[in-house]
């Protein structure tokens, strides 16, 4: 049974139902990315990156105040971060490739949050242990990703906590409990560290104006679910004497599943930095795709890449070349592109892909220490 | 006017109104402490405390549990603290001087809490800097009682939450909010700071365990406002692996107002160790007393020293001497002692008392870095 109606929720831990970035960007409160914008980050990077020309970038607050800041010469900088519960997918990455490009745009430090106490406060199996296991493991696909040592600094919640825990309760004293209940649809019967984890994930804002003793604008690159976080640091950010964070909104790379859907508990929806190269191959060859049922009928109809996932693929991170991806689109949809062949093609491509991430992910482990805060 | 039935209120925040020590026994479910049990403590201390002989302490959970530990031969442990939210005054040190005795009879390590973080938290007006300056300060008090450096371990939550986030978001992630509010009376208006505190508050009992890599038998000795905070940690340690708390429950020592109010806004109300001598014994003659309104009054008539501040500090701390104390009492009550001689021989005590401690004090500040927790 399709779903095609299916409600859309997008908070920070629930992303379901059929997204609709227009609404999002209403009901959030958020700006649209202009052309203007785009291209004014371009001009720093020296090229546009495909996220922002294909508008997976596409929502923002402030960006316009922080490129101000950026060209009057003041210190920017960035901050973002991963729940570690489990292994890294290629969906948690996607605003990763996009941080990157604007660390090397604005030669600017990331400060980069693993909040391994959420995910052991969130989940009820997850141990701490576990939790923190998987902050140094996803730091390694972090560190494969290219950032650069001498200015990213990681920070696991539970282990760097001496470094968080003073503004976090600045922030504290500052939020209250009714408040948070309405921003993330908590209440009673949740637990106590649920309640106060917010204040921890609002400090990266403020850290690097900390430890630099002066006002530095901080953007934030990420999934627009995480947003309710930053409006609760943005209400407060004046009154500890910093800056509000910008930020900049990422769309949500879909799963390989039915409707795009992705899900932990489907890891056959996700492609995992660890998977080996032939289970990403086989996870590529069963996704579902916007083609006909069988190759004569695609061949006759065409098929729908609006609705595949492995265009879907294609799009977000696998075919950069605008022309290319046009030309798989009309092939698609005129019937010269049959799904196997297609589905072949991305399986190539994400194998190959693997292969080389994998060899960075395991020279990173030499790496590691000196990505981590000190 | 005075309020003889205003209504008792015994929060961790507040202390008010005529205090039936029977009646919180009832309330709070803890258990009198028996004349076997402070004979079986004075055995192991080699002499009863006066605090003990006097009913000060009178209240327990688990005491006899703990005894039979330390019989046993097993590790056993102490856990107390302190608010640090200005100077320390006499009533915050009575349940110390019985720690000290505590920690000598049974040869314990102390694990001395500095709740900056609640402090900090709970009042509007008090800086973390304010809070944790007071952690420092307070420490040399401490000190200056006599604690053994080699067994004395000062936490400051704020300083030292390495020690502690681990283990509270362990306690944190089994507490409902529900369960805060209704065991601290917090509401949705307080701040997510003051919801999640608890859980720090709970560490220490755990910690020596978790640094000796051993179940160690914790006993707290405070005075019983601060129930809450270990029924709470008690309902959840065996589910972390750890026993729980036992605890020891001192009345309060009474303030120098009238009906024994002591009041932080009212700083004659309460003796301070960084009093100047001759402040302090300017409050003792300026103190509330049980006599009569008139010299002649008193000596037709003689005094009440059951509700007598004066004869309070002579009874919590000042005359260890059971005899002398009962001369004290029997001449009040005969009109034989006035009121004026009665504070003058307190004041000249407590200022002998002052100039003493104030020496040990200052000696202090050399030896607070081999308190503070490593």
């Amino acid at each position: 049974m399709k779903k095609e109606n299916e409600e859309m929720v997008v908070t920070p831990w629930e992303v379901s139902g059929k997204i609709d970035y227009d609404k999002l960007i209403e009901k959030f409160g958020t700006k649209r990315i202009t052309q203007e914008l785009r291209d004014r980050l371009a001009k720093h990077a020296g090229y546009m990156h495909t996220q922002l020309r294909r508008w997976i970038f596409f929502s923002h607050r402030d960006l316009d105040w922080w490129l101000d800041t950026y060209e009057k010469g003041e210190p920017v900088g960035l901050y973002t971060g991963r729940g570690p519960s489990g292994p890294v997918h290629l969906g948690h990455m996607l605003p990763w490739f996009f941080t990157k490009y604007m660390q090397d745009a604005f030669d600017a430090d990331l400060y980069f949050q693993m909040t391994d106490d959420e995910k052991f406060l969130f989940y009820d199996d997850l141990t701490l242990d576990e939790s923190v296991g998987y902050t140094y493991d996803n730091s390694l696909d972090l560190i494969a990703v290219g950032f650069d040592a001498e200015k990213t600094h990681i920070i696991s919640d539970v282990n760097d906590i001496d470094h968080l825990y003073r503004y976090g309760l600045e922030v504290a004293k500052r939020v209250t409990c009714s408040t948070i209940k309405a921003l993330f649809g908590l209440n009673d019967s949740d637990n106590i560290g649920m309640i106060f984890y917010p204040a921890i994930q609002a400090v990266p804002c403020f850290l690097q104006s900390v430890r630099e003793d002066r006002k530095v604008a901080v953007m934030i690159p990420a999934a627009i679910d995480q947003d309710p976080y930053w409006r609760m640091t943005r209400d407060i950010s004046e009154k500890l004497g910093f800056y509000k964070p910008a930020q900049i909104h990422a769309k949500f790379l879909p799963g390989l599943g039915a409707g795009g859907k992705m899900s932990a508990s489907m890891p056959e929806t996700a492609i995992f930095t660890i998977d080996p190269p032939e289970v990403a191959e086989k996870k590529i060859m069963g996704a579902f795709t916007g083609g006909q049922p069988t190759v004569r009928e695609q061949r006759e109809k065409g098929g729908n890449p609006g609705v595949c996932s492995v265009y879907a693929y294609y799009f977000f991170l696998f075919e950069e070349d605008d022309k290319k991806l046009q030309e798989i689109e009309q092939a698609c949809k005129t019937g010269a592109l049959v799904c196997g062949d297609c589905k072949a093609r991305l399986a190539g491509i994400i194998s190959r892909f693997l292969v080389d991430f994998q060899e960075k992910r395991e020279k990173a482990r030499d790496n590691l220490e000196s990505f981590l805060i000190k």
